[in-house]
């Protein structure tokens, strides 16, 4: 499984862009507000992978409460699979908890998919189909 | 910037490797303990990036007292620069806060480099130089 993305949560999407752009001369990828996640998503290019910047739209909301909890940083890193289904599946049958038991769509719309951070050794692993 | 690796810190990296490798079926990349830095690590191939698994030799350590405040996961982030005196050298310009001010010799035998969280939005980021 490849390296697709590092999920970093930060309280502005639109700064954390701009210093990492100047900083680090990574190129954007995709800004899009999600609201039905309650997020709004920068990601920029990094070789084959991506630094995705999470914002949310609110305190009440995943990456809200989060960043409340923590105060924003490194959030979850997501592996590209080539049939999520099947990686799902798998992933199951050895025991991991899934927090999507199904795929949704993500900000990139992609089908993606959580897995608990009890099961993958206190990180929150993503899941991205790229066939 | 290419995305060279994540870094997560552990209670332990063997049976972090143990799980990666059984979850995901990532390869082994290197495995070294480095007294001097206070460290066990354990890389993992993940597509052109890697996981890389930190594992404190004692509490008085970076990672030791990282593990103690947030219970371990996710550390760092690592950039690969063609030039890393040059990389030091810009970000330094642009008003990083460096950790190291001069590269050193990481794990893997190349020259890395960390810059201090407050410069990079919250999140703790490492150069290795691979020409």
């Amino acid at each position: 499984m490849r390296l697709d993305h590092v999920g970093i949560a930060v309280e502005d999407a639109g700064a954390a862009k701009a210093l990492f752009q100047r900083l680090f001369g990574l190129p954007l990828s995709l800004e899009r507000t999600v609201p039905d996640q309650g997020v709004k998503v920068v990601k920029l290019s990094s070789g084959e992978s991506f630094c995705e910047f999470l914002e949310p739209l609110g305190p009440d909301t995943p990456v809200g409460r989060f960043l409340a909890k923590t105060g924003g940083g490194l959030h979850h890193i997501c592996f590209a699979v080539p049939d999520i289904r099947a990686a799902l599946a798998d992933a199951k049958g050895k025991g991991v908890r899934l927090i999507d038991e199904s795929p949704r769509i993500g900000a990139a719309g992609l089908p993606i998919a959580f897995l608990h951070p009890d099961s993958c050794g206190g990180v929150l692993v993503e899941f991205v189909e790229r066939p």
